[in-house]
């Protein structure tokens, strides 16, 4: 098969690789349908590092069930499947509470499973998962092609843009600003207005990303960055900030950013990875009342919650994929999200 | 009148001062019921630092209200009132949220207030109470005076300890851990079983302050600290850990104490004022997807949602007073709470 390596800085290539096979009893065989780069992918592509080897790409998908192993007896073959971007096992304390991305036995593609197996990349044309029952999510078939970016999407980015507006306990009525344009940021937008918010603030400089922000639910565009963004915040609110804000880009700027946009007492979820810090400065924390929380969204917990309404049509998360390309093309991929000339690519294999 | 003040270390004194009176049209004049010593009250004690002046003391009372401004329209002279440890505007966006201890125009005991007035201590036979309508809770009388010591602890530990359970977002059938056992530890044990936790787990090696957390809903006692702690936490729960933990000191150790009980997605609480860190590692919160928050509890918005219960007998929080003295002891009272002869001593006036 067809598979997404990184050879090295800005080096993607596409190789040939064996088919995946069942390798332990909990495994399926997926063919994969549609996967995509996220933008937690450009780190490496921007910067390999010196010990850069061929790393297998990519961590989310949609696809078809092709092989089972003995003891899979929820999944079918032929059944059009989710896969959480983290693959967990379902038992776990972590799990049971609902938190599949801290499982105990938490498994990425492109990395190994509890039994140390190798675990293929997303970008490719068939994966091994392990873990599979209590990891992947069934879409009730048949399945319209029209609705594979949007299915794709629950996979991760609509997951984890929830995650950042459930962090921040976003209830009805609540404003919202959301700091972080990508795909992620976009989705928060559209999680926050899925949960009520009655007003959501989308800083972005970008035409393009406006756009999707606005058909995601955002009622205002702030493109000031840092005190001009707070200033812009007030200008818009009376005076006043915000209840919550979902830092969704992973840096010292946008969580201070986002720390200074809630009011007393304001809640930030955050959902960038946290890149080279900062620390959270517990007395600030004290002194204004703010709770701030997130990590890695639990996919798997989202996943169902959010299926019937993209079945439904009720929401599009798949408008943050702009481009569609075939795998083949997979480096123009990740070289138009790099340069930001796309937001988020889909592959079909 | 009589008043407290900290002329140095180890140093209060009861002196005499001018009665208080009316000197904005908000404020009322309280003639003292009960005032109690907190235990931010000894940090000043043990450290007055090498500035110390004649620091007016106090900031927890319950009393009746004696005189009033000409724009204080809902208190009555002859009103039992219960008085947040701080006052607030009620006007504010946080005082709307609901967050009364980060108003714009927050007030403290021995301060100044928004005028610039210096407000009176807690600790002295009266005082004027600015922002009187927005901050003072009135008890519908007549009061019993057995009641005195649970309402007075609604002023703030009571509060405090059910601002920890509350910025853990403790739940029916959490498991909880509660690190310190103060009044507030000792209050956020009462919160969290009063919100329906279904083990509460006090650390406490103090066989007083372990028996008052019993009265108030603990099912465990854990006499460790550091690693150990966390050994017995999980010998507790078949090796796993907290759902929530409340952190009720301040100090980075019972921070940190309070992290490590929690299990990945876990909430922590934390009232105890930070006394110089630790500042929070955001790559740690976001590796377990832990939420953290807290600061000074909005106590004038909890009072009147805790008060019922207290009417009714239903909750005791008063059970952390275990020793009332005369106002003319309060030297006495604090000595008391310094060498740990007392977890709380309410004062009489």
């Amino acid at each position: 098969m067809k598979a997404t390596i990184l050879a090295g800085t800005r080096d993607i290539r596409l190789l040939d690789r064996p088919d995946p096979t069942i390798l332990a009893p909990g495994d399926v065989v997926v063919r994969v349908v549609a996967a995509c780069v996220c933008g937690s992918d450009l780190w490496g592509y921007r910067d390999a590092g010196p010990a850069a080897r061929e790393r297998l790409m990519g961590h989310e998908l949609v696809g078809i069930v092709e092989q089972r192993g003995d003891d899979v007896a929820t999944l079918q073959v032929g059944d059009f499947v989710i896969s959480p971007f983290s693959l967990s096992d379902g038992t776990c304390q972590s799990c049971r509470a609902g938190f599949t991305s801290v499982c105990d036995h938490v498994t990425f593609f492109g990395g190994r499973d509890p039994d140390r197996l190798p675990v293929d990349g997303a970008q490719g044309e068939y994966v091994r998962i392990p873990l599979a029952e209590s990891s992947l999510v069934v879409v009730p078939g048949p399945v319209d092609d029209a609705l594979v970016p949007h299915l794709l999407a629950l996979a991760d980015v609509a997951s984890t843009g929830h995650h950042a507006a459930v962090s921040a306990h976003v209830a009805p009525g609540d404003v919202v600003v959301v700091v972080g344009d990508g795909a992620v940021g976009l989705s928060a937008v559209l999680a926050a207005s899925r949960l009520g918010a009655s007003r959501v603030i989308a800083m972005s400089r970008h035409a393009d990303r406006q756009a999707v922000a606005r058909a995601f639910g955002a009622t205002d565009i702030i493109e000031e960055r840092g005190e001009a963004a707070i200033a812009a915040l007030r200008a818009l609110l009376d005076g006043e900030l915000a209840d919550a804000a979902l830092e969704c880009v992973g840096t010292k700027e946008s969580m201070e950013q986002a720390l200074a946009a809630v009011r007393g007492g304001g809640r930030v979820g955050f959902v960038g990875v946290p890149a080279g810090g900062p620390e959270l400065h517990i007395r600030e924390l004290f002194d204004r009342n703010i709770t701030v929380g997130g990590g890695m969204a639990p996919a798997r917990t989202y996943i169902p919650q959010l299926l019937p309404e993209v079945l439904s049509g009720a929401i599009e998360p798949g408008l943050v994929f702009d481009r569609q390309l075939p795998l083949a093309e997979v480096a123009e991929a990740y070289a138009a999200m790099d340069e930001r000339r796309a937001i988020k690519v889909l592959l079909r294999p």
